[in-house]
């Protein structure tokens, strides 16, 4: 049995998830609320980071690549033209840079301050760093959201997918980072016609229902999040 | 013929010198300076990080952890007992976990700064980011570096490696963040006598050799950083 500690708003928890609901993969979710940092959560993962899989009773698979991989290993080599990481290690490799861009680079230029500001804000304590949102931290975020969204732009204009001819971990990474900033109408989808083509795309797939009927509590989602077609 | 675009004193591309002096590749160097953003450089890499690694004249392997991947799949899986890897996929995850850990973790928190502002400092233009160090992200910097030793002295401690028993990318990872580090005298070696041990025996390997022969311009290393027993 799979369990994963995750958060509903946490990029490289929906990563996990896609991965897993591609792979038809049933799992049991817990929620962890990091920044609370739970004395039983930091010994299973001291970096406080999510997400942690974990596999029957063996130990902690932490963090949303790492999680990849091992899915990669364990199911994915075993699932032929469904897999979603090429047999090419240079095709592999490109999937990775990209994977790491959405899931790490973005995480820390964009999602996480969007993220935090607007709904982690919400659910913290005073002393776990709650408070008014920090107008200039969402600005900045705003700004560079623009260049995430004109890159992945050129990516899925210029190949089938976000990194190459298949379906991969990249956009998995990628969906799972713009449909946290989607439930937050942070997204400006029509000043990317590619982008919004691909996620629609994305979205239409089953792995993607379980998040798209997702609810925050106290948050309700943007007018058009959970339509497929938008 | 490889080739790789580093800075002597970015970790992660000493991460990658390691493995590759590890499985015997030799490997031609070109530095970068990241922060000036040279053209060519940027449609190579558009994240503008180091390291790159190029396999004759295929697409670019970008980042650290991307090209330990990549090295992986192409030399290791092929060098049995010697393979920087386990075969076993829960090991593994805990040996990307320790990985991404000092490559990006420690980085964020540690290596960056004290980097940053002792040496790349010197070499930038006051309009790259160049000018004066800047005392209180060294101070955090030395103040997050006790954290990561303990942690790494606990690891050490409690294990033959950093991620079990065997010697793995993790510890090719912590050994590059903390050479970094040593070049400049920043690490309080007296505090950690386990970490002492740990790196004692990883510096005597010959994999080492080429990094503790390596000078930067107009910053000689601290006394003991080439000093097999020191």
């Amino acid at each position: 049995m799979l369990k994963l500690h995750h958060h509903p708003m946490s990029t490289a928890s929906r990563f996990a998830r896609l991965v897993l609901a591609e792979y038809g993969e049933r799992c049991e979710l817990v929620e962890e609320r990091p920044w609370e940092r739970r004395r039983e959560f930091l010994v299973i993962n001291p970096a406080a980071t999510l997400p942690v899989l974990f596999e029957d009773s063996g130990p902690p698979i932490v963090g949303g690549i790492v999680v990849g991989e091992y899915l990669d290993e364990t199911r994915g080599a075993f699932q032929r033209d469904k897999r979603l990481m090429s047999e090419k290690p240079l095709e592999r490799a490109e999937a990775r840079r990209l994977t790491d861009w959405f899931l790490d680079k973005m995480e820390s230029e964009v999602t996480r301050y969007l993220i935090r500001e607007r709904v982690f804000k919400l659910e913290m304590r005073a002393d776990n760093g709650g408070g008014a949102p920090d107008a200039s931290a969402i600005r900045a975020a705003r700004a560079n959201l623009k260049h995430h969204l004109r890159y992945l732009g050129w990516l899925v204009e210029s190949r089938d997918w976000v990194a190459g001819k298949r379906l991969s971990y990249a956009d998995m990474a990628a969906a799972a980072a713009l449909s946290t900033l989607d439930y937050i109408g942070e997204v400006p989808w029509e000043s990317e016609p590619q982008v919004k083509e691909w996620y629609m795309r994305l979205k239409s797939r089953p792995s993607f229902r379980a998040l798209l009927s997702e609810r925050v509590r106290g948050l309700p989602p943007s007018l058009n999040y959970a339509e497929l077609d938008f």
